[in-house]
């Protein structure tokens, strides 16, 4: 196998991309900037699609489809959003191409296929649906609109990373529309818990629910709420947001509504989304020098059986003992694999599935049949353990609870101890090198924010929703200062 | 309700239009040729991604994904490939927009950031994914290479009707890479087995496979294999392709092999698939003047109850009798909905439901509570039935069955009846003209094809695999023919 280990202590960046090309995660394609998800990588997604989408269904959203490309004139309706995305759009100018006549077999754009209005390819789908909706909604008893979109998006980025910053990418985008403020406000909240819980419990990744300043606010929000995770060199990456939007858009693309006393007033609006990003939080967040550490949950394979074998009748035999063992597991629904190829040995295939994550190694030779027993080792901990036949299922089911236990508590436990608590500059600084949250006192201002960005690469993540209001002065310009806020540098 | 009927009798066209944007399952949006699918039309679609991804999955494929952008000069690389699209393509030459100093608040194309590349907008992926492929494969271990891909593609389009022909549309694309020219052959037909599996199972359109003419073949295509549905006017719909692509795009893209002799090769590929034309297939083959029939398998909604009574105790006692029996059918898996709105009477929500092409429609008042029974009406033949309500979960699964039969029985008899053999060319132009397929004999050359296509309009559909050899004179020149073909007009 072509896979040379880096470890985290070494080069924390190159770890990371090491373990995403090694374990078949994704690769950079010669279109710049954007990635190819490659079949490994994209299980894990289409698993991460799956619960969520049970989840937004759960709460009462149903999916749609809005077009590609924004015409010019409706991307620019809602000037923040505008402004704030103008320069990231990729733009289509021309809708022909034809031969070269200069260069045979080659292609030109057709000058004569110029684009009276240019189009935008998505960044971010509010101005075309928005301008959707408002043929939608005249009474209040068209709303709430509960929409959300399974798409691509373009934002042209100058400096990229595989998952976690990438030209396009895949997301899902909810647009929801509104009779009142209030309703709208529980919808973003009730929105970004849903992704706290994905998080939590499928991603296995402990995160910290905010609000994030004016400055870091998505382009036309009143308010954005996000979830941040730590990564493991004590760095925040945003893992998914949800935007309350106000009135914003429907004063842009004119959408009103006649309320129940008959009075037109215009709608409120939502939108939250996260992207193929998770799967860097998922890689970053549990991986270690060996590979990937995956989740059950969220595991393509779930346990993976390797035959220890000398010669065809050994293989014959023990595959005998293994084919029930695989029924049995999948009549659990646990996603099991039993490698019995002979093009490969099987230290191979034990270095194999460590670098791709899967949870459980079930390791069956000839003396493991005569015993009556296997030997399962877990991914998180290396841990071994003899298990006899009658108990392998239980065993397993258990391990798998277990594994997604462990691993967000370990997770936990990182980010317990490097949430930190600080009152002084010096103390602030250190906390920032050394990669961690710095749980500071800040005077609101957006100088002081910009002016500690420029001195420490840090950012307000988020100011938390569970935030106790406590008197104090900001850890930069000592002025009075009515809370902390989470600063850490960021993916 | 606004929704105006028209008849398939008075102006076919103007009846599916009507039926696709009253039945809430997509419109015209305002970006040029693009459309919007609706949450009601993306949950048919959804359950058709279902199905089909599970076949994908059973025959071995797994899905991944691709960029968006392929640059020209991969775009040009495969020549008859790029030929064949390059006056549909949408080109991006800019990735940044700023403001128009001329015009406060709007935006303008930077001409500073100018490509020096232009990126076309894929409108199917061979290019970029041969592109990929030469970089995983180096020996016949790595072959085949089975990937699925769930995307958007572009193909601009001068005049567009919903779902059948859009500037952008949803599709899978299945690309396919093989040690064999045999084994490349066979995964093409296995796919167009996949697809005709598909629609009969459970769009229940019967559907005709074959292959096509060299004339309508798919750039860089060896072979196109198709499913061609007939639609209730008689004109054709292909509903799915899979192509035999030789070696054509391993030449392109320099994808070579060493095979288990050592000796190398170039590789053999495939690619196949079917797109969000298939709604309009479902829509046409099965809707009558009163609105949508959806085969039972892939309706959002198969059962809907609808209370019928006057005032809120009345109401009360149907909901305690009926919602019981929610809970049945959800338990025999079936999707139910109770809408006991009381915004609309229940005649609105018949004709509603109706529209929509809800299978069946179980009606509930209070006479029925007392007999202990409920009225069941089935949308494709309007028939009521009265069942006793221990009778009503088998009586309800057996109508499902009933239904997804008869309306693919329905439709292979229109088939049968509207296939017909034609040896004159007075009859052969009646036929088409009438809305038909004629199977007749061609002299096998691509002038008469020609010919035939400009005096009526019908295109050869395919050669139909199961044909028969047959010695017999063209329809058109009077040349020896050894077969017939599937002549029609399409969309």
């Amino acid at each position: 196998m072509g896979f040379e280990k880096i470890k985290r202590s070494e080069d924390y960046s190159k770890w990371y991309n090491n373990i995403v090309v090694n374990a078949d995660l994704a690769e950079h394609s010669d279109v710049r900037g954007c990635m190819v998800i490659k079949p490994y990588g994209y299980a894990i997604w289409e698993k991460m699609q799956q619960q969520l989408d049970r989840m937004f269904k759960e709460t009462g959203h149903s999916n749609a489809y809005f077009p590609l490309f924004v015409p010019k004139s409706l991307f620019e309706a809602e000037e923040k959003n505008a402004e704030g995305f103008a320069k990231e759009c990729a733009v289509v100018t021309h809708y022909r191409l034809k031969s070269d006549p200069e260069n045979k077999g080659k292609l030109i754009t057709d000058p004569e296929a110029k684009l009276d209005e240019e189009l935008i390819v998505r960044p971010t789908s509010e101005a075309i649906i928005w301008n959707t909706y408002k043929n939608w909604i005249q009474s209040y008893r068209d709303l709430p609109i509960l929409i959300n979109q399974w798409a691509n998006v373009v934002r042209w980025e100058m400096r990229t990373r595989l998952f976690l910053r990438t030209t396009e990418f895949l997301w899902q985008e909810g647009h929801t529309a509104h009779a009142t403020k209030n309703e709208a406000i529980e919808e973003s909240e009730k929105m970004l818990d849903v992704y706290a819980e994905f998080a939590e419990n499928y991603l296995a990744i402990p995160v910290i629910k905010g609000v994030k300043t004016p400055s870091e606010r998505f382009a036309g929000a009143e308010e954005t709420y996000c979830i941040e995770g730590m990564m493991q060199d004590g760095k925040a990456l945003q893992m998914g947001t949800s935007h309350f939007l106000g009135q914003n858009f429907a004063k842009a693309f004119d959408v009103k509504f006649a309320n129940k006393e008959g009075k037109i007033e215009h709608v409120w609006a939502t939108s939250w989304g996260v992207s193929t990003r998770l799967m860097g939080a998922l890689i970053m967040a549990h991986s270690d020098d060996d590979g990937l550490v995956l989740p059950p949950k969220l595991a393509p394979i779930q346990v993976v059986i390797v035959p220890v074998y000398k010669g065809e009748s050994e293989l014959q035999s023990i595959s005998n003992h293994v084919i029930p063992i695989v029924e049995q597991l999948k009549n659990e629904n646990i996603y099991v694999k039993y490698d019995n190829r002979d093009t490969q040995r099987s230290g191979w295939k034990f270095a194999e599935y460590e670098l791709k994550g899967v949870p459980l190694r079930i390791v069956v030779g000839p003396r493991d049949i005569q015993n009556n027993s296997v030997e399962i080792v877990r991914r998180d901990t290396k841990e071994k353990i003899v298990v006899k036949n009658e108990n392998l299922i239980q065993t397993v089911v258990s391990l798998l609870n277990q594994i997604q236990e462990n691993i967000y508590n370990k997770a936990k436990e990182f980010q317990n101890q490097n949430i930190i608590k600080t009152d002084t500059w010096e103390n602030f600084v250190s906390v920032i090198e050394n990669g961690g949250f710095a749980y500071a006192h800040w005077d609101a201002s957006p100088e002081t924010e910009e002016k500690i960005k420029e001195l420490t690469k840090a950012t307000i993540r988020c100011i938390p929703l569970d935030n106790m209001l406590e008197n104090g002065n900001c850890i930069y310009s000592n002025s009075p200062s009515k809370q902390r806020v989470l600063f850490a540098k960021a993916y």
